[in-house]
């Protein structure tokens, strides 16, 4: 297995201003790998429930993911129910039921345990932490979270970011793990918790990449059209680690233009709801759409 | 005379984080006319009292900034006190005093009517056209505008933008007036107005620029100490409307570059208050920025 990821498999309600879907596929682990099938071979560790439907499976399957760390236990899926309003940045939470992830206890099966890249989406830090200690000496490893865990765990979530490589996390949440306003500052403070690359996601507004030796500044795509942003973020963290893994490089100018392939991801995904765009996604049109960051960029 | 500009000059009272000036020169004329002063000749017209001190009037000329336009009249000097917190993206006003800016009409010297480039800075839209009436062919005429104007002068400001060749406004403004969130429909709806091109400011973010062939997206460049962030906008607007008067062009290239340039100018202005960074600023520095803005986006 190349990469593995760790994270959630849901079935969403969600209603935007251009329209809804009830207990559509959703979840972390489902957007990022995905995403991910584009570019390398993925391998899923989360759990579903008996409600979970087969065609979901089959669509997961058609896209060449290893599910043989996808678990079904007795019990609903996960299921979250958020709605997005006016510029659809920032998700409104109206209902979250964990059913079957609320015991959710990660096991990397055998066959996973060597994966080169190791993705760890947001979920309990402690759970996070586990993950790591099974998989042996990955290449890479590369670590999302959010405000819960930075206001709920912040020690465990400090003792998993001191091990990984890479943190993706969004603006707010940069600010609220590193409480410095400015960036510059925010990172130099993260890197010295550990992860010496810092990926900072802006929604609408595109993402930054921090390193060592230099900022990279990536703009969103400019869409007519948007349907839903749920799973933007994820779908960005599998293009972003997709490539790297297909790489099997971080060297600068692999780690901007995997920046780039995780922006041209999370743009195809905002374009329907659930997973929509990526059902007929093909690889043609994200090498368009990657040409097409250099035309929105260059001068 | 090269490029016109015809806007505010302030003593400006301000507060952010990181210090406090009382009574500094500011006005948009001012930030505008001294970030475009590195590329290109620029004559000023605009209203000072008799309390505004000479050597403001010395520093404008050290810069070769044309003041033939500037009329002192009896009463004060326009004077804005505000403040800046947070993330420094939005002012808050604690107090305007017109003053003599309240019987403001600008009168166009002579020499200054056949000028190339006009920018008219954000000022009542009904004295935007009164430059507009006053001044002979222009090639390129640029217009600021703000939220004031848009609730309370709409059709006056509609008259005004009907005849410029471009707008140059921040995101929420965008919003407010063409009453659409996407960008991209916002565009198209004030290109439908007159201007055919559109600068959209997102402050930390960068700028957007829209032509009827192409979007172009500029970051923001990533500083570690920022001071103030009074005039970013119109010193943007200078350096971005100088560099076009420089190039005596408008083809898509210089444009693209001249949105760099403006962020340039933006950047360091930022640095420190009131106008403290643009005088000591040098040519070299620009330069060297620009450069940076190159590596900040490649890849």
């Amino acid at each position: 297995m190349n990469l593995l990821v760790v994270g959630s498999v849901a079935l969403d309600s969600v209603e935007t201003p251009y329209g809804m879907v009830d207990n559509a596929l959703g979840g972390s682990a489902v957007y990022f790998s995905v995403s991910a099938s584009y570019f390398t071979d993925v391998g899923v560790v989360a759990v579903i429930g008996l409600d979970f439907p087969e065609d979901h499976l089959n669509f997961l399957k058609s896209k060449r993911i290893d599910l043989r760390g996808l678990k079904r236990e007795s019990g609903l899926t996960f299921h979250w129910k958020g709605r997005y309003s006016g510029d659809l940045n920032e998700a409104e939470t109206i209902d979250t039921k964990l059913n079957v992830f609320e015991d959710f206890r990660p096991y990397i099966p055998e066959e996973y345990r060597e994966s080169s890249f190791v993705f760890l989406a947001n979920i309990d830090p402690e759970l996070q932490l586990n993950v790591l200690e099974q998989v042996k000496r990955p290449k890479l490893t590369i670590c999302d979270t959010m405000n819960f865990w930075i206001e709920g765990k912040l020690e465990q979530l400090k003792e998993i970011i001191k091990r990984v490589d890479i943190l993706i996390i969004n603006e707010g949440e940069v600010r609220q793990l590193s409480r410095e306003t400015n960036l510059i500052k925010a990172y130099q403070k993260i890197s010295s918790y550990g992860p010496k690359i810092l990926v900072v996601k802006q929604g609408s507004y595109g993402a930054l990449l921090f390193t060592p030796s230099s900022v990279f500044s990536a703009p969103a795509y400019p869409l007519e059209e948007l349907s839903d942003p749920t799973g933007a973020g994820d779908c960005f963290a599998g293009g972003f680690v997709g490539y790297l893994a297909k790489s099997q490089d971080t060297t600068e100018d692999k780690l901007r233009k995997a920046v780039i392939y995780g922006s041209v991801m999370a743009s195809f995904n905002v374009e329907d709801f659930s997973l929509g765009r990526l059902k007929t996604l093909t690889i043609d049109e994200i090498e368009k759409r990657f040409e097409s960051f250099k035309k929105l960029t260059q001068f």
